[in-house]
Parts: C-alpha cells; structure tokens; sequence
C-alpha cells in the first residue's frame, strides 16, 4: 500500500527521498501510510490530508540543508510543532514535505536577571515556565493547550490565551526570534533593545502560520510570578447584561489578569465533567481574575465588584483559597473536552470584535441558533472580544457538517460588520481561508502577497493557507448569497 | 530668483505645478524659493535641500489627488509633518514634491468609554493629551518634543519618550491607521479588536518613515491620568555604578514610569540653564519615577530605593512635591537646547543596547572623546537601553564636523556590536542609512525592499531614507576602513 495516488506523485516522492536520506537517520524520515497516518490533520480534524513524506530533524543545519532541497526540487513544506493548532496551519499538502520540530525541545539558556529565555521551537510553552519557575519567573501567554503546544507553534499562530488581556499575546512576550528561509539561509528578527530600525519584519513575522521561514529559536520573556492571584466568578440572570459588564470594568480602567464569559450551555456542560462550582442558575458568568500584591489584589477586587454589582451582577463568589481559584479556571480550561462530551462533534470559532458589541454578537448568534438549527455554547475571552462560540453538531450527518460550517462563516462574517476579525488567537489556516475575502480588500490582499513574496518568492512554504489568492477570493464573491453565506454545493436548503 | 538649477527640473516643476494649481487654493502650493525655504529640512538643520514645490492639502480628498498626480509624472513625494524629526526623515528631494499634513489638525472624536481619540495626523502630541483632559486621561508616548511635534510623525518614527518604558512606544498606543498609497488608494490598518489575520501591515506601518503611504487618519490609546507620581533623582559616584543601578532595577521586577540618566557633562549644562536642583558634584545621576495610586507609589519607591542604594547611589532626594517632580523632569526635558547652549552645534545620536552594557558603552564613549578631540554629553532613556550622546562640536570648523559625523558613526556601530540597534525612537532617515548596511545583512535589506515595493512599486515615497539600496551598502562596505568608521573623503587624519 501507498499513499501515492499518480505515477508522476510517486516519482516526486522517490525523488524527494533520495535526496533527504542522506541527510537524516532512518527514523526520522518518514512516508510510509501508517507512519505518516498521526501527521495527516492539526486540531482541526475535519480536513486531512496526507503528505509524501514527513521529515524529523533535530539539528539546524538538518533544516537549512532540508529546506535548500525542498527549495531545489520545488517541493511545498508544511511546517508543525505540536499539531494542536485549530484552523488546519499545519495540514499537510498532497505534494508536499511535513517538517516536524518535534525534536527541537532545547532549552538553550535561561537568563534570570534580564529575564529571558532562548530556546528551541518544540519545546511546550508549559515546560518554559516549568523550568524557569526555580527563578520565581514565568511565560505569560497561556493558550488551552499549553500542556502540549509548542513555542514554535504559539509564535506562527501569535497565540493568546486566558491572561493576555494583561500579559499580551505571543507577540508581546516574544523579543527574538531565529529562523530559516526556504533557500535556507538564516535570518534574526527582534532582539533585546525595544524597537529597531527598519521595517518591522519581526511583527510581521509573529503570526505567519508558517508561510515565512521555518522558526529554529525563540527568545522569550519572562515575567515575576505575582504574589497572590484572586478570581471572582460574577452571574447575570441575562445575556446581554453579561456581555455589557465585560465593557464597563474595561472602562472604569481596571485591566484584570483575566476576564473570561461562559454562558449557561458551556456552564451546564462543563459542571457535569470538572464540578467547578458554577452557578447553574445563570445565563451566564463571569470570572474576572485580579493579580499582584496582596494589598493591589484587594483593591482591585473591590474594585470590580463594585462595577459588577453596578451592571447587574445578581450574585458573586470570590475565591477564598488557590485550590478554589484553580477550581474555577479547571471548567474554563476545559470547556472545549466538555463541549466534545454533550455532544457527538464541535466546531470552535475564533472571532474577535470591539468589546462594545459582545451582548450584540451573542443575540445574533441566538438567532443564528434557530436559523441552522443547531445549538452553541458560548466560551470567550471577553476582556478582549475574543469570542469562541463552539457549534454543536454530529459529524455522522453530513448535511449537519455543512450547516455548521455555514453557521460559523456566519458568525465570522458578523465580526467582521461589527468591526473585529475572523479570528483572535487560532489562526487563519486552511478553515478561515475564504473569510479572508471578506476580512480585506483587494490591495492589502496584495501587499500580503508582496511580504509572501519578499521572503520566499516561489511560494513554497505552507501555500494555500492564511492568504487567499486573488483568483480564490473571486470566485468566493461570485459564490456567496445575499446573507453572506458561502453554500456549500451539498448543502441542502435549511 | 529660481530653486530650479537645470532645464529639465524647470520643466518638471512647471509640469507637475499646473497639475496641482486646479486642486489647491493659491496660497496651499509654495514653489518660490522664499517660500520652500523653511521646508528645506527638519530638526537635522546640517543636511538641507530646497524641494520643486510644496504643497498644504487640507482634505483626505486633496492628499488622493496629489498622491494620483504624483504617480502619474513620476515625482517624488516626501510627506512632512511639524519637521521636529532629527533623522532627516522629512528632509526634502530636489525633483520631488513636499506633501505637508500641517493642516490635517482636527481631532475627529474622543470616546472616553472606549478610550480612543481618532485624529488627524497634523494634530500635536500634547494636543490630545488637552483634549481629553476633562476625562481624566492623557495619550502616554512623550518625545521631548511633544510640544510641536505631530501624531502623524509619530507614527512614522515610532516616537517613545521618557514614559515609554511603562507605556510603551507609539506602536502600543495606537489602535488604526488611515492612509492613502502612492496610486490615491485608501487603506486601513489595524483596528479596536486584538490582533488581526493575515500579516501584521499596522505595524509594518508604524515607524515606516512615510515610505509606505501617506497617514490621514489615526486613533489611539488613551489611559488614566495616575492619581500621583513622584520622581527619586540619585547620584553615583562612577557612571558604571549608575549604568549597572538601571539593570539591578529592572531586574529586581520593578518597571519604573520613567528611568533617565545623565552624565555630568549633561547636568551641568542643563542647571545653569533651567535650574532643574540636580546634583552637580555626581559623576552620573539617575532620575526614577513611579506612578499609580498613593499606596503604590508609597511602596515602589522604597523598593526602588533600596535597590539603588545597594546599587551604590551615594544621594537619594524623592520629589516632595508635584512642582519639584516638574522641576526635575524640566532639566531632563531641555537637555539637547542646553547642549546648544555650551557649545556652537551638537549632534544627537540614538542607539540602543541591552540594559546591561551600559556602563560598557559609556566607557568606550569616554575613550571616543578622546580619539575624536569631542566632547560629549550623555543623557538617555536608561530604562529600555535607548540612549542620546550629545557629540559637542563646532560647525563652523568643517573638520569638527566631519569628526562628529565619525563620532557618531563609531558610537552607533559600537550598540550594533554590543547587540543594540542604530535607532531607537529618531528613526534612519538619511541620517543613518549607511549604518543600516551594518545593522542589517543583505537578506533583510532586501525583504525590507520587498515590502516597500509591495506598497510603492514605482520607490516614489520618501525615497532614498531609512532603507539603503544594495549598492550604497556595497559600496559603504568597501570605503570603510578598518575601525569600523567611513572616513568622509575630506576628512583629515586625526
């Protein structure tokens, strides 16, 4: 048996692996199907696809000298971290080479007094803080899956998590980053001076989902770990009110370490599973996190109660004890496994939009409910309009799939209107591809192409994700009907 | 009398007036040699040059045109806005155009809520800062020119200030960006929602020094007013000990609002001038702020300053009062006019190091002086490494010049060397183009003019700054000599 599918596929294959066998010992280079079946879709499972090949260096030169022979061959690479990635950044391409850093889990220096880090793209962001903690220092960004994703990762999808309403996204505690082109020269962006002359190739490379250089080190920031952390879980008895407390903390000028929302679907889902101690009988709640000194934590605790009560909160729990903090964020932290035990299959949107809106956002995805019927739980990082409302729906049933892919470009398309983006913290990738259309215009969509361009001219690394072409958007524009809705050809009228 | 020195110029001139004399009212267009000579450069007086016209356009719609105009007869266009700029950046082209944005001085909303001020560029920085004062907040970025200098400068410069080490750069107080291209396309970047898909063009933008688009539009971040601040001025005995009291600060997890240092050349000629009460029998004194609430302020003080008596500061004197805090910070805020003041012309350098070389770099400055026969002042943003030596000099004397020109040179390759930058906040301009050949290999040069090109295909705005061709680099390579410094071919051994 073999994945390859055409004469002419085979023989770029044995062509491809001619050249790479040299370079790598032989478990690190793989093509065989049941060897590159675990490599065959990220976190967004829905779309797979395997590669002709998956190759696992574990040094910088084995990169450099992989990707001039990808370069010379033409041959697209795909790179991958951890592959928990949510919108397909790392599904592998037909004709195309998996560059894995799974090896790359160095450790190569930890500064404590200029409170850095350097190290390797795989190594996990929770093994960052683990290892520095020693130093009463952590890595701020703290995505879901930070038990398994990786740095590298974080720094291609510019990932966030629940305390970057504080402590930044990737972008923010990220200063120096080394990297590969794919005619395998090494380049250098950022560095510890703040600022740098130029054009900011290092913003623009925090968040290139692979499509720029393949990332060999990281410098990171670290931050003190803050002398106690206090969180209050606020219910409202409506959505709408939940939603416009959110706003009012932001503008009494409190910036809690973290401000989540969960409504009363996620809640019920979540309690049955980690028995957080939710309060069931809200429409909605939410856990606004305060860090610092003791004295600044008591303060800053007041302080947002008071604006909550001000907004409609009808009841609030602080939490007495670290055991009971952690309690709280354990529902959060596991709403996506909770969502996946109410229902056969989820689908996770990412939309950001101006805090303002969120109580608007959430009536019309009610609506948006009825319209596809199919239901939705609502997880966000509200503190900055980073909604993930997750649509449930059975992937047995086809026609269920497709409505609930219309469902989310729905409720992407909807951030767009109400001024946010298609996406806060996952990516572009593969899945949010044609929302891009929508999300700019023609020209920035060129400048994107320029930049593509400028770093690596014969589009080889990780193409057809993040930057729809010119031609794709076209043809999504003549596709979508008056509701803004891209039907699917299969999708039955609902 | 005529600016206009060959045939061909005159012809262009007359040319590209009678296309703009339809679009603007009479006095809006300036093309007498009496009237472009107050553009003929910005804050860096030494390098001048009259332009073919300037034009004063009022509305977005005019810019368009102009920018339509422009593109059309190939002419260059330098945008301009208060000229504070000391890089050159604004500093116009013989057969191009000055495109000035003074006029574009309206704030277009204040939403307190939100916190943004949308602007347009012509508007001073400390204007909106008096127009959102009733609210209680104020826009943080503070050049010391904040008085004149415009927010559409800023953004092309990445201006910072003495509070951008807590408050960031202007790059982390601006939310979006309007700007029209060289073709007359309007584009936005940027936006309120956290992060954006695609590449990062809003801060590709930031600090782009006008080579991308023409800004006519700008919302930023405003923040709370803090209940108090207070200022501890200390002295050192050595500038080492003051240079390595700045890293033991940062490193002991406190992020002062402000941190500045002066040497005792600096401080010198600064209190016979404003009187600021600093310590002049200190070899190096530090000036370190802390804002928030009165609790706060009460117990970052006392951190900071045991920290820098461990640090070896033989005098601590804490502001007692929001008049001698403003008394302090005045000497710090007239430094540069106060180098004017004890010598005929001075020249203002701006890399940047990592904290801890400091004290390094201040000694191999010393040994400069000596080398170059020049004095040199030191007064810089200690926080965040980004420093401003004042090389002391006599115009006048055309070879004290082109010592200063070497001196400055020496000193920016020097923060290259010890892992800095060229500029931290001034930008390149024309100023330090060749240094950028240092700065940077020839791989990033060329993305960078990848990028631009992805803006300006035609290299019409603003050409000739910040980012060097190949060719000046290879050439700049080949002239420098051994230590690292290009010898002006006038300049005699020294």
């Amino acid at each position: 048996m073999n994945t390859i599918s055409s004469p002419h596929l085979e023989f770029r294959q044995n062509e491809l692996l001619a050249e790479l066998r040299p370079l790598l010992p032989e478990e690190a280079l793989l093509w065989e199907p049941e060897d590159t079946i675990p490599y065959e879709c990220d976190g967004l499972a829905a779309y797979r696809q395997r590669p002709m090949a998956v190759a696992l260096p574990q040094t910088e030169d084995q990169v450099i000298q992989i990707l001039k022979i990808c370069h010379q061959l033409k041959v697209p690479v795909v790179p991958r971290g951890a592959g928990t990635g949510l919108s397909g950044g790392a599904m592998p391409i037909q004709n195309g080479l998996v560059l894995s850093l799974a090896k790359f889990k160095k450790i190569l220096e930890i500064n404590p007094l200029a409170r850095t880090a350097t190290v390797q793209p795989g190594v996990r962001n929770l093994a960052i803080s683990e290892a520095v903690a020693q130093h009463g220092l952590y890595y701020a960004p703290d995505p879901s899956s930070q038990i398994a994703c990786t740095i590298g990762g974080n720094v291609s999808e510019n990932s966030g998590g629940v305390h970057c309403l504080k402590y930044g996204l990737t972008i923010h505690n990220v200063l120096r980053i080394r990297a590969i082109l794919i005619t395998g020269e090494v380049v250098e962006f950022g560095g510890l001076a703040p600022d740098s002359p130029g054009l900011d190739l290092f913003s623009v490379f925090i968040g290139s989902e692979g499509m720029l250089a393949v990332v060999t080190e990281v410098t990171v920031k670290l931050v003190p770990k803050p002398a106690l952390a206090k969180v209050i879980m606020a219910s409202f008895d409506d959505i709408e009110k939940g939603g416009n407390a959110v706003a009012d903390i932001i503008a009494a000028g409190i910036i809690p370490a973290g401000l989540e929302m969960m409504d009363q679907p996620a809640t019920v889902a979540v309690e049955s599973f980690v028995h957080a101690g939710y309060d069931l009988n809200a429409a909605t709640i939410l856990l606004c996190e305060s860090d610092g000194t003791p004295e600044e934590v008591a303060e800053e605790i007041e302080k947002m109660s008071a604006v909550l009560q001000k907004s409609g909160a009808t009841r609030l729990q602080v939490s007495e004890s670290e055991a009971e903090r952690l309690r709280f964020w354990s529902g959060r932290k596991n709403a996506f496994p909770a969502a996946g035990r109410v229902s056969p299959d989820y689908y996770c949107m990412d939309g950001t939009i101006p805090r303002r809106k969120i109580a608007e956002l959430l009536k019309r995805i009610k609506a948006m409910e009825a319209k596809y019927q199919l239901g939705c739980m609502n997880v966000f990082h509200a503190g900055d309009g980073n909604m993930h409302p997750l649509i449930l729906f059975n992937g047995a049933d086809h026609q269920e799939w497709l409505r609930a892919e219309a469902f989310g470009s729905d409720i992407l398309e909807t951030c767009v209107e109400l001024g946010g983006t298609i996406t806060g913290e996952h990516g572009v990738g593969i899945e949010k591809i044609n929302s891009m259309c929508v999300q700019f215009g023609e020209k920035e969509r060129a400048m994107f192409w320029g930049i593509k361009e400028s770093f690596d001219p014969g589009r080889l690394l990780n193409p057809d994700k993040a930057i729809p072409t010119l031609n794709r958007c076209a043809d999504y524009g003549a596709m979508r009907i008056s509701n803004g809705i891209l039907p699917h050809p299969e999708l039955e009228r609902f």
